[in-house]
């Protein structure tokens, strides 16, 4: 290393253990007694697809800057998909060293710069570096972690260290680093170490400009103008350059934004078999990111397809006669691959093949582009004829949470998107702050989204400590609202006319069709009332929207739930409100970094329970159902996707206070995401995890209000644990107490099933005289203003 | 009325209906088409003996005075208490109206005003009137209650409205206001207004002063300086004009305070008859106000008794040759009478008579405030001899909680009393805001005290939404202290003495007798220490007192428990950590006037349910319960006091988190007080309220960890609703409502009964490796530093 402080800068994939590698490159550097290292770290909230930048000094002269780098002598760009969307080699110095990892080779990876990279490389002298880390990694063993290649090609591109010193420093940290993960890890890393080195290349650097692309915009060029010129800036990096009248004065952004801001973070996508296919709608159901829909239509709709589009035959009795498409969103896709591992058709032909396929994205995006921009011309199905009573039946609802930021594979999402696909035209989310908060609705863009009439949910988040009175707050306006509006038709009767009057104020709002109805009428109404110059219609207007039912929905995960925002959400629940709450339950502080919360189960290892989590998870539901007026479900899509789909059905007819507690996988629980709904099956299996639903409206007909819909476990809880690293790891670091705990596991689910066993078969007395509702609320069911209790 | 605008002052007691009263006239006087009226009213946040000041204002011209009254036309004192405690007739115009209510006529009255206020009546020419309002109000069947009566004289002497004007208006205005609580309770009140005007006197004033008493020192001449001072000028009133130098400079306040102020509020006191007296202890153990006490020493200590102090030879076995006295602290009583009723024992010559019996305080007064002065001079029992596991033998532990502001006859108090009897020389307490942080701390005065050896409970109150984590805090720190205190023994040994470094170490502190010996190792250490120059020594003596076992206490009511602190109680319970919890559970917001909370049970009025609760009481104990690591038990004084007794011992032997929910009556239930403990029996006995224990070391001995002790219930639930007004008032106010309401309660309870015997009575299945304590904590059974989980 020569006198001068050496620069360098790296765009990682957020959790592709790029800012680990480098932190630990800052210690073989620092450690070195005659150098001084620092680092900074840039990161962005989304869960998926997001840039960290890791900005690294080192020198033999202590570093005074207190700053991000503007140049370097040295750009690693650790993912591929990053070449299409910045010049990376923007910041080199002159004479500087671009390394990128690319599966293309030596020879051809030149071609896929794009041309202002290529400018870039020319005009700076720059030497240019390639590596397939993803399959040095692959063949190591190491699946797609490719942080110890690219560290090794760092070391041995810069020189910042002696070559073998570092190699022996890298192997050490290392053994030190991986070492609580058992041998075999360390292993394969070691193995890479070595690998890499003989498939790093040097690319000699063109006199032409030869590039048959230029860097990707930050959004769609069709977007709308407002997504152009201020989200697209943001997402572009370029925010704080927008002056503050560019942004929205009461800080309410639009919905259906994700959908411009195509990510490409796929490398493989499925690919659909329409003849294997049975059209269960599974694949669709399952998809964190609302990627893959199905669709049936008249066979006129195919006219104008474009060649490459698929189409069948639509199997269900129902659409006989019909067409059915399954289509992928190919630039939205995250490629983690759960569609395929929950499709449960088999290619006859080809044992391995499913009716979905993972295939390389690059060759198909193109086509399927404009496949899928043809799939949204054809219509949706009209809502008020779909009973959506199934999983089948729901596959060809509209979701309105569309490509959120979350981590491919999520397990929160896919319950997010049934919500929408359920009830998306009238939805008021209240969302605690976590995953779901970041990946919801942080800025610059949305998934949630509207449909083509311009309904979709209104979003907002607040804190951890107060999120489900933030909700309540939702039901009480709009209560009161509808309350005010009531009255003001009932004294403006004269002018709305008696029998729209009393059309919209006995309108029972039970199902789809009456809300439809109803829409219609409030529409009929608010012309009416635009014509009637007085204070009265204008107040009466600006509050005729919430004549029309509304579900309320209270979002979080477990560390709000269980923890933080529990105090309030146990108000609420007892208020008898007619809100809804979603426990996105990962049993840990997945957005934080994975600390344990009251709903880790016994036995996992987490921050602050290093050793194992010494106590039961928290029975939430349990809870929720000692006050006997509200409805409560726990639920495990990957188990029972029916019973998920049923669950947040009859939450939602409840006319009542609603807590639905849904598993959720986690990249935390240390699995493989693309089986991850295999996992849920395990837990529910196992007695881990119980399914059931209790509806106090079965207690008002006499019945036991809970429903026990597991079975009895049939797997040993053990063989649960020892799928997921969050317990296995516990048999490593510390066997005799995993021993321990998982022996109380067991006991744990036997006992717990027992119980609930006894909770679903216990014979109640009842009241002679069965209570009325007590406190009146608002499904909509009755628009006159109630008595007060 | 003339032009003047009329200025009224009154002297009200807490609670006794003279601000209601006052509200009435304004409204009376208000509602007269050409008279303006103002109130102001300042309050005390005692709970009794408290002072209410009334300042009235009324007149044909607008009132234009936005402050309190200097100078008034009529003062009226409402309580005779009063008299002797202030000048009432200060702040009288010259030629004013002063209207005394008293047991005196109007031939004796003179003589028993202070010769202060003889002088102010003398000196501005007032006129001096007197009725006896208890005797009006006893005689018109409305028990204590005096508002109308006092009322109807202000009226009579003020002449702010013509006589019969004033008298319908005020006949009307009762119609109004007890409607709603029967027709009867209007009877009574009507009937008090007509018996008034024929008691109602006016006193002529004599030219002399004859008086035989001065105005009585806010607290006793006796008392140590700095409560003089500082806190009788705060009591008297005057504490505005104290200079900031007088007061402490931490905010840390002495304790043991509220017994240098005599507030002599009873009107009546407890009497001892020693041969009727079987010693049982339980009069000792209800009294809400500590001021019935019992020891038990040898006959040499009363060589210098005075002549009326009473004794008798002890009957208990153990205490077999010594003799037993049972003494009441005159000045402090207020008269409750729960005492009388718990007596078990009954006076064969004659019948209505128990072992202690109500007889008039003021001829008793100075007799038995040396009886009581002479009492405390007979020593404590030795603790370490105690076993302190009945109530006969509880009863002659030393209480710290003495004398505290809470009403006559609180259900709360009698707790805490029981609570420093047990632990009170290590007590640390987190006390949540509400009743108990008013009469437990509210300035000037404390009732926590300290023993003869200055130890004592340390207390401190913080908010209604974060007492559980304060008291955690108080754990955390302590455990931090002992485990420093502990490593600079070990670091320290060869100064300290490697023999006493290691008794203080391994000593297991289990019992009062470990203790005292752990005191006593503490106490020679920090001689040692204080000899020792090094500044390690200096801060092993800083934190010494750490290696004595404490006990810590979060407290709070069911506002706290269940509602507004409810999230971080459960946090702080799941925690494992060592802390025990107190819910006085009123079941409703008592300090701010009877708000619903979630422990209100079905049916009950309260504000915010003033339709009768709709739904289920909270089931805290199950909640808790569900965690397994946490000892939690339901207890109620008045149902079972050995098993209370039994609870509190367990609890805090226990080496976990712990919580007890107390029962407590309340002022607020619409009862007799006299009669309460009455109440918490049939409370238990409908099975409305459940007594259990469940300890979570029974299931580490392999047994079910519940405790069922309540006996099937053998009353209807309906039976013990109809005692107490909370909910009897709804079968007036909405006669259907009740009826369902409590059909529903009884299923409520039944259910309740079904279900908690099942739990008492299922059968665990157990894990083959008992756990070890996975939160090690410290009941001080081990001094080591312990390992982190």
């Amino acid at each position: 290393m020569s006198g001068e402080t050496f620069r360098a800068l790296f765009y990682g994939l957020g959790s592709d253990g790029t800012v680990g590698a480098n932190k630990e490159s800052i210690k073989i550097i620092g450690e070195n007694k005659d150098h001084y290292a620092q680092g900074y770290f840039v990161y962005d909230s989304k869960k998926a697809g997001a840039v960290t930048v890791s900005h690294l000094r080192f020198g033999p002269k202590p570093i005074r800057a207190p700053y991000l780098l503007a140049q370097a002598h040295f750009v690693g760009c650790h993912q591929p998909l990053f070449l299409e969307r910045f010049d990376v080699a923007e910041k080199l110095l002159p004479g500087g060293l671009l390394l990128v990892n690319s599966s293309h080779g030596p020879d051809t990876v030149w071609e896929t710069l794009p041309e202002e990279t290529q400018r870039s490389l020319q005009e700076k002298r720059a030497r240019l570096f390639v590596i397939d880390a993803g399959r040095v990694a692959r063949e190591s063993g190491m699946g797609g972690r490719i942080n110890t290649v690219m560290q090794v090609c760092f070391f041995s591109v810069s020189g910042v260290l002696p070559h073998a010193e570092a190699i022996a420093a890298i192997k050490d940290s290392i053994r030190k680093s991986y070492g609580k993960k058992g041998e075999e890890i360390v292993q394969m890393n070691l193995a890479a170490v070595d690998n890499t080195l003989a498939h790093l290349y040097e690319v000699k650097i063109p006199e032409r400009v030869g590039s048959r692309t230029k860097i990707r915009q930050p959004v769609l060029a069709s977007a709308p103008d407002s997504v152009r010129t201020v989200l697209g800036e943001i997402i572009a990096g370029r925010g704080d350059r927008l002056p503050v009248s560019a942004l929205p004065c009461d800080g309410t952004f639009p919905t259906s934004t994700a959908r411009w801001e195509k990510r490409n973070l796929a490398a493989e996508i499925p690919v659909w078999d329409p003849d294997v296919c049975i059209q269960c709608g599974k694949c669709v159901f399952v998809c964190p990111h609302a990627v893959i829909r199905s669709k049936v239509y008249e066979e006129s709709a195919l006219a104008d397809a474009p060649a490459t589009f698929h189409s069948h035959d639509a199997r269900h009795p129902d659409w006989k006669g019909q067409k059915y498409t399954l289509q992928v969103a190919p630039e939205d896709c995250t490629g983690c691959g759960i569609c395929v591992d929950v499709c449960p058709a088999r290619n006859k032909s080809e044992a391995r093949l499913k009716a979905i396929n993972m295939r390389p994205q690059p060759p198909l995006r193109d086509a399927e582009r404009e496949n899928r921009d043809f799939f949204l011309t054809i219509p949706e199905l009209d809502r008020r004829k779909l009973p959506l009573q199934s999983v089948r039946q729901i596959q060809v609802a509209e979701p309105l949470f569309e490509f959120s930021g979350a981590c491919a594979g999520c397990g929160e999402t896919p319950y997010l998107k049934l919500l929408t696909q359920l009830f998306g035209d009238r939805l008021l989310i209240a969302n605690a702050t976590g995953c779901s908060s970041i990946y919801g609705g942080n800025l610059p863009t949305t998934p949630w989204a509207a449909n083509k009439q311009g309904r979709g949910p209104a979003w907002s988040n607040s804190l951890f400590e107060d999120n489900a009175e933030f909700g309540l707050g939702f039901r009480v306006s709009l209560d009161k609202q509808r309350e005010f509006a009531a009255e003001s038709i009932e004294a403006l009767s004269s002018q709305v006319g008696e029998k729209l009057a009393r059309r919209i104020l006995e309108k029972q709002q039970r199902d789809e069709a009456d809300i439809f109805e109803q829409h219609e009428a409030v529409a009929e109404l608010k012309a009416k009332l635009e014509s009637v110059n007085s204070e009265d219609a204008r107040r009466l207007l600006a509050v005729a929207d919430a004549l029309v039912r509304k579900s309320v929905w209270i979002i979080g995960g477990d560390g709000w739930a269980y923890d933080i925002g529990f105090g309030g959400l146990d108000h609420v629940l007892a208020s008898g409100r007619n809100v809804k709450v979603l426990v996105l339950d990962t049993e840990v502080y997945s957005n934080t970094g994975g600390q344990c919360s009251k709903a880790t189960p016994r036995a996992a290892v987490a921050k602050f329970s290093a050793g194992g989590k010494p106590t039961l998870k928290k029975d939430l539901g349990l809870i929720a159902m000692t006050y006997g007026n509200v409805y409560v479900a726990s639920v495990a899509m990957g188990a029972k996707d029916e019973h998920t789909l049923k669950a947040l059905l009859e939450a939602e007819a409840y006319d009542g206070p609603a807590l639905i507690i849904a598993y959720s996988h986690c990249i935390a629980h240390g699995i493989n995401m693309t089986t991850a709904m295999q996992n849920q099956k395990a837990a529910v299996y196992s007695g881990q995890w119980l399914l059931y639903r209790y509806n106090p409206e079965r207690a008002r007909r006499g019945e036991n209000p809970l429903q026990l819909d597991s079975q009895a476990p049939r797997m040993k809880v053990q063989e649960y644990l020892s799928l997921e690293n969050r317990f296995k790891m516990l048999t490593k670091s510390k066997p005799e107490q995993a021993k321990e705990f998982f022996d109380q596991a067991q006991c744990d689910a036997e006992n717990r099933w027992q119980f609930y066993q006894y909770l679903a078969a216990r014979d109640f007395k009842k009241p002679t005289n069965i209570q009325k509702q007590t406190h009146p609320n608002d499904n909509g069911q009755n628009l006159k203003p109630k008595v007060e209790v």
